[in-house]
């Protein structure tokens, strides 16, 4: 009996207008890292669970896709009656979680034929056992750069660049790129007196979009601050001014704390050597207010909105001092960025960003009408695709109005007709599929008017 | 305690120069499919389990990498003393074996939206629980191109056209593309009184290469075939000739042979609209051995195989009636073929046909001499990206020989140094790192030199 198929919940099919839509953006983005000097690199889907393990928190731990044993299984399972325990004693290996633990595997293991500072891209799948909801999938795709091994702030300015240039190919007009300082949280901490709270001052700040400002201060003095902090802590991160104005006010307010100045002394090189560089579309906003949730970030961090659909960020990033150390490799300073390319294109769609170029279907399908004409007309194909020109036949000779509406789906910019007619006086009628335009042409003037 | 890393058995990590190898054998491909008229699919890495199962027969099934089910997976566990029938139980879903069942899932899923016939293509990762040894990986690429929808035999021709045009863009010299027919080997079957033992004789013939002549003998025999009847057979299918004496001697002997008949008209009509095709490099053998092993294909087949390194088949594909019947949807044909991709990769690695164009590395590397050298290096860096050369500055003010090795390493074209003289100057000296020519231009020079 036949079998109606399905697909796991969470995961998609691209069909090809899909797909088109989403190598625009990945080329985008690639062909921009490629032109900052970032290398491609690719890792396996499956890594041992061992090295994924511990990685991402108790959550993190619990959504990853494990892979069961292959043979028989059961030989080496001890704890039938505990699933969790049981697991890790069938399954060795698992998906792919993010790119950044297999990028630093990656690393130590290949350290003695590694160009440092490594500057690499990564575009690949990853797999969460997530519930599914819009926009969230259990398969999507990060698009991430790197560099490691250096701690010049060069590649701080150089990211910003990079999400500028990206976002502004892909033809987003009104974007913010926020950036701030892990050593700027710090400098709160210490100037509000509560250092040892950093890690809470951190959390509580990063709800700020979610939960406004009664509910940051709700949080803060949940988390045992002292009403006087969260009240002054409040008053720093939503102080009003430019960028400059922000890096004076807060140098006053940091004066006790060497880790905040150090933050700062950060944001202005970051500032000076970025100033250097041709700017795009995107505003940069030294934002008070930003946290980033992940606890590996250490210096500068990132994320990037869209003035022009309400979403969530776009992109994000930071530096993390100590990627590898977990793998035995300590030391290695790095930083990176990452495009959200679900959401990028989301808001692509809600913009009618896709223009035709994207979608460019084939270039000439030629008519088949069978016998003779179909002989003459696979040697003219032949001669269109040997000279760079994307064509196809339709395979039947089927009525015409069929193979016309297959043209248009295919959205062929031209039909060519070499019915018997043609054949006789070699003038082949090329139909302009949009403006509806035909004219009666030989070879050599087809491929002249195609290859323009 | 740090972790030494490793990844699983059968996999691997792919660092840039073999990624950008790897790019150029798919981005050659790609752009022959699309310029056929093909067009780009993927879907997820993970299936339902019920959907691969059965598929591939009983050694595939048992080869099928599948995924434990998210929490408490133990719920529904019936069976934990025996592993074959637990797996179903705790592993609903499953890694991809190959591109075509869900291609035919996929057909089947969308068939409301597609515009048949239907040619796409499809370039992902498969995953196959092999034991691992050389040439043979647990995950490994496969770039697949089909057409469902038609029984068109241009289609057949078109094949061999792009097997021939990707190949020699490749750079391969000596090939040959193998192609026969099923309803050739039905012939044979029928001509020499066993059609009944169809399978077998395929099965046996399938295996010519690897045991000689006397090997399939024995394998017919043992296979209860009459010895007239294998001599038969042997001496049919080692006739010697051109494409055209081969039919006309097929064609005798398949007078009482109704498929073999067919077989040959078919033959005859994809020969007719190849001819009509350029052609490449590639020479095309009906070749009378040519069996497969796949049991779905049912008319057309093909084989590639490269006379200039040791290395099996690089390519395959064929005809199949009725891909999508076991997931509801009965009569449609296909067609299709698929490239090696990792043979294909070995076979150019030694022949030494990744030229230095495949390995192109960044443009221009500037040297970073600090302070506000380091400055105006990073406004013309940012011109350069502007005119689209790809560029970078090393990050620090490092020894010059470190600098130089990093930027020999990343394969640099060019330097650029812009110390205090060039500042004053506004000259730069740009050094050519293949020559070690070195010349002081200005910034306009540089771009016009560059963008030649």
């Amino acid at each position: 009996m036949a079998q109606k198929p399905s697909i796991p919940k969470g995961t998609r099919d691209f069909p090809p207008e899909v797909m088109l839509r989403r190598e625009f953006i990945l080329d985008t983005i690639r062909s921009v890292y490629k032109k900052y000097g970032y290398q491609p690199i690719e890792t396996p889907a499956m890594e041992n669970l061992s090295v994924l393990t511990g990685k991402y928190g108790d959550e993190g731990d619990r959504l990853i896709f494990k892979i069961l044993n292959s043979g028989d299984f059961l030989k080496k399972a001890q704890h039938l009656d505990d699933a969790q325990k049981l697991a890790p004693e069938i399954a060795e290996k698992a998906l792919r979680y993010d790119l950044t633990v297999p990028f630093a595997r990656f690393v130590v293991m290949n350290q003695n034929e590694i160009n440092f500072p490594f500057k690499r891209y990564q575009i690949q799948a990853v797999w969460r056992g997530d519930r599914p909801q819009k926009g969230r999938y259990r398969e999507f795709f990060q698009c991430d750069a790197d560099v490691v091994g250096s701690d010049s702030l060069i590649f701080e300015a150089e990211f910003i660049s990079i999400y500028d240039e990206a976002l502004s190919k892909l033809g987003l007009k009104d974007f913010s790129i926020r950036i701030s300082n892990r050593k700027i949280l710090n400098g709160y901490a210490e100037a509000v007196g509560q250092s040892e709270k950093f890690q809470d001052i951190c959390t509580a700040i990063d709800k700020l979009d979610k939960v406004g400002e009664s509910g940051v201060k709700k949080e803060l003095l949940e988390r045992e601050l002292p009403e006087a902090a969260a009240d002054q802590l409040l008053q720093m991160i939503t102080f009003a001014g430019s960028n400059d104005e922000k890096l004076a006010y807060l140098e006053k307010l940091f004066e006790k704390s060497e880790s905040g100045k150090k933050g700062i002394a950060e944001m202005r090189e970051v500032f000076a050597f970025h100033k250097q560089m041709e700017s795009f579309r995107g505003t940069i906003d030294f934002d008070l207010t930003l946290a980033r949730g992940l606890t590996y970030y250490t210096g500068t961090i990132y994320e990037v909105v869209t003035n022009e659909v309400q979403m969530g960020s776009i992109c994000g990033g930071g530096r993390y001092d100590n990627l590898t150390g977990v793998f035995g490799k300590p030391g290695l300073s790095g930083v990176g960025i990452s495009f959200g390319v679900d959401r990028i294109y989301d808001v692509l769609m809600e913009l009618n960003l896709f223009d035709e170029r994207v979608m460019d279907g084939i270039q000439v399908m030629l008519i088949n009408f069978g016998g003779e004409s179909l002989m003459t007309s696979l040697k003219v194909l032949s001669s269109l695709r040997q000279a760079g020109i994307s064509s196809e036949i339709y395979p039947d000779e089927a009525k015409l109005k069929k193979q016309f509406t297959y043209a248009n789906r295919k959205n062929a910019a031209f039909t060519l007709a070499i019915g018997d007619d043609e054949l006789s006086t070699g003038k082949y009628q090329l139909k302009d599929m949009i403006s509806g335009e035909q004219q009666a042409l030989s070879l050599e003037e087809i491929l002249a008017r195609l290859k323009e």
